[in-house]
């Protein structure tokens, strides 16, 4: 399918049908996942790809029972570091000089620009800039689950707090903060699933300066 | 292209050469930003198309003088409502109504929602929220550019005040958040053209919960 096809068929399913995902077509999605930008290539968030059932059922009410998440084959849970530190820093640094077979020392002005944000933000505003990043991986992902021909819901409508204990993500050192359901539209029981796309006036949304 | 090999092929353009990209191709690109997806549909963000030379030249100092701010074909402003307000509430009740053909009180649970984060949030937070959907936007624009074959650098390094008085965006009650360059690389000069993809090891990035 082409992006604009699949960003017209594309919509935010309210009720899915529990049908599995092809493991192919998850491992596509983890790919798009992986390669997606983020600022300076940090990558500064890990997804948690979930396929127990049990684990689902836990976090459904931490989800104000929203059906799709028990319905959905997997659910992505976008977590965001909870700050950005000088061992983030070393650990990107080393994968860069050993991917690219540079020296760490050639990186040195790179580093610098990574370490004016470590030590030029509080852990707050590094949190809020990691959830920025994982929100163009959201993006991202919703994208490449179209392109896939599978169904998405991208979910803000949840308690971070809830499901950062559920997952076990404040040990982590990370922060949830948000979700995508994947999996296959129900579209008996889906009043939204014939609905036609309802965008901003086209003028309004792009402001052109020739 | 194929998406997976699309986002192979993008990287962070440091160096373009001028050239214009073709006009149904940029059509493609704000179509796809127009089709993204953003939390319960709101997309409470305008898009700066910026094409002319002298605008671009303006913004250029705000943006450290990075060179692709002239040497792209265009610049795509991402710019947040700096609050999110009832009458915006309103006119997409209104927008959906219209398109689907249902009444205003039809919508009025969905309307209760969005009117819990219009009153439940400072404006502040909201313009925190708004920022995270341009960035659901912005991963869907970097995904569709590297679908056409057109580079892109995405760009936080410039000072949004600044970018915000040459822009007017203030008045329009918008803040600049993130910019997308779109044009084409300048290999020769691009020591990033042909560096090899970084990226975190996948079994830490993606944390699988079976």
């Amino acid at each position: 399918m082409k992006l604009i096809d699949a960003l017209n068929w594309r919509y935010a399913t309210k009720r899915m049908n529990g049908e599995k995902v092809p493991q192919e077509k998850i491992d596509r999605i983890l790919e798009a996942i992986s390669l997606s930008a983020s600022s300076m290539g940090l990558q500064p968030y890990t997804i948690l790809a979930i396929e127990n059932e049990e684990v689902k059922r836990k976090l459904q009410p931490a989800a104000f029972n929203q059906p799709q998440i028990v319905e959905s084959s997997h659910l992505l849970v976008f977590a965001a570091w909870d700050d950005v530190t000088e061992k983030h820093v070393n650990d990107y640094i080393n994968n860069i000089a050993t991917t690219r077979n540079v020296s760490d020392e050639s990186l040195n002005g790179f580093k610098a620009s990574l370490m004016n944000i470590v030590e030029g933000r509080t852990q707050e505003q590094k949190y809020e800039w990691a959830a920025r990043q994982a929100y163009i991986t959201f993006g991202t992902a919703i994208t490449a689950a179209a392109m896939e021909e599978v169904d998405a819901t991208p979910m803000e409508g949840f308690q971070p707090e809830a499901v950062d204990r559920i997952l076990g993500l404040k040990e982590k050192g990370l922060r949830s903060v948000t979700i995508l359901a994947i999996g296959y539209r129900d579209s008996k029981n889906d009043f939204l699933a014939t609905a036609k796309k309802v965008r901003r006036e086209r003028e309004k949304l792009i402001l052109k300066v020739a």
